[in-house]
């Protein structure tokens, strides 16, 4: 018989999971696709990424093996509350949001003890939203968190590991609150970079003018404006000490390029070096830590809680869990 | 007989110049491509950039009818000093830097008086620099900033119209100086915000770690950063007052946004739908001003000197030659 799998959310990133899915396990699957706006969920099935919507949320959690909420980060206490006494017994849950501690903890607050919740994050985005911006490859290669916590259940961490598998993704264990510090460097801290582009520039007299002259650099840097202005409100709402911590970095460091850039030229054109290499090396993956090391145990409840430790102890996890089922895909064939 | 146009750098733009030229008035056109390392005018000409190659910097200019300067701008007054004498009378001189008013002043001291200097900017450009980069479609639709004086030559504008035309680019006339503050606005500031955003972000302890989550969001909005270090070096070099009043600005910007992720939400939604809407004006075009007023006179020595009417007026001129110019073919045909 074949898995339910019902997505909650059928914007970019629900209905980009569900192509996904369905091009890898679609025989294996079935499909459900749900949006407090009918319309778009009709949009995705149209699309191919489910193999049927339902306008009923509590309908489309039943009897669900796995349930992905695929909605913006405000939605989801109501939702997981509304839909308390819907979810199956066993039923794996999991999440798109892009923030994860606070879900962490709404989970643990309001799903029932019956269901395995396993926090997650793809990083992967368009400023495309809505279904119209979903593609079947959206994850292709991309990394993809994985937040366990201590009551996380193995059974459910190994289906998680799966879906991220199928739509093509990269997974990695990271811990909740790292997740949320990290994602503020890369992610939230962009957001504001290139919203405050646009806010600052946009502002100033002549814009009619200057507009004119703004080409692929100006659209390029200021692309994220573009990203959903309730999704990333919500996202600064739960993740607001880490970002203001970043923007203080930030400005600090624009302080040292006006300095440089009131110089003699010399310090700057090292500097532009060193960025040009530092991107190089993101861009290539070349700073990507690639140890790995032997595993050791399974991680304890210590281990979660000693910060960057928790980490490498997941990853350690991951690698076992790789390894130990390869093992057992070999004896089998 | 064909017109010989060298272009003097064979890099992204130069090279991209000559392909676009070649498409367009291959066969009325010398193309013939210059650069202070032969390697890389080779390359170019291997791309179809160039008829021919030439690795004597005067004898490239030697009886050009258009000698087209695509090097970066700390070494445009070497060059013009190094071909005085090898400038052929009445040759049409443009560049492609990205500041101008300087580029003018040099200009206007360097290059003999029977050369006609025509300073330009087109509005196109990638991260990967070098001939590699060049594309044929490079200017496609893109804005081609001309900045005239009151000394211009009527002919050599007509010249270099017609050579942005060429390329598939929107001619702009403007003021060196209004050009200079414009671009500040939209091609170094997000220089900078891009290259900060690397130093700010790279710097931080456990960075290895933190760039595995660096997605397509990070990467777009530092992809400026990836530019090249001098070309960027002697634009803020050329550019710092204009540049470090933005920074100022921004870092202000950046501060209203701090506050408003501090606060509850409401006043923060309502921003990045501003933003959100904003960034759709630029991007479709809507904030460009549509304005054109009927065409009076040829702008005057005073007209170019009134800051921000200039801009204007050299529009309004060029208007009335687009006019002409279709007047003309009419007749013609």
């Amino acid at each position: 018989m074949s898995k339910k799998v019902a997505i909650i959310g059928t914007g970019l990133i629900g209905t980009s999971i569900g192509m996904a899915l369905k091009k890898s396990l679609g025989d294996k699957l079935e499909l459900v696709g749900h949006d407090r706006d009918p319309e778009r969920s009709r949009q995705a099935v149209q699309m191919g990424a489910f193999h049927k919507s339902e306008v009923n949320l509590l309908r489309t959690i039943e009897d669900a093996d796995v349930v992905i909420l695929a909605v913006p980060l405000g939605a989801m206490p109501s939702i997981m509350k509304d839909a308390y006494d819907s979810f199956s017994t066993n039923c794996v849950v999991t999440d798109t949001g892009s923030t994860k501690a606070q879900v962490v903890k709404w989970a643990e607050e309001l799903l029932p003890k019956h269901v395995a919740f396993v926090a997650a994050h793809p990083m992967a985005g368009r400023e495309i939203s809505g279904p119209e911006g979903a593609k079947v490859d959206l994850f292709a290669g991309a990394t993809y968190c994985i937040c366990p916590t201590v009551t996380t259940k193995r059974d459910a961490l190994d289906v998680v590991v799966g879906l991220v598998e199928s739509v093509g993704a990269k997974p990695l264990f990271i811990d909740a609150y790292e997740h949320d510090s990290y994602v503020s460097f890369v992610s939230h801290l962009p957001i504001i970079i290139a919203s405050a582009l646009i806010s600052s520039t946009n502002k100033s007299e002549g814009w009619r003018e200057i507009s004119r002259l703004a080409s692929s650099g100006y659209k390029d840097t200021s692309r994220l404006a573009s990203g959903d202005p309730v999704m990333n409100t919500d996202v600064c709402m739960l993740n607001k000490e880490h970002i203001s911590a970043r923007i203080d970095d930030y400005i600090t460091e624009l302080k040292n390029w006006k300095t440089l850039i009131n110089g003699d030229g010399v310090e700057l054109e090292k500097q532009f070096t060193r960025v040009w290499e530092a991107r190089e090396r993101v861009i290539s993956g070349a700073d990507m830590t690639q140890e790995t090391r032997p595993f050791e145990k399974i991680p304890s409840a210590t281990d979660y809680l000693m910060g960057t430790v928790a980490t490498r102890k997941l990853n350690e996890a991951l690698d076992k869990w790789t390894e130990a089922k390869a093992a057992k895909n070999k004896k089998r064939s």
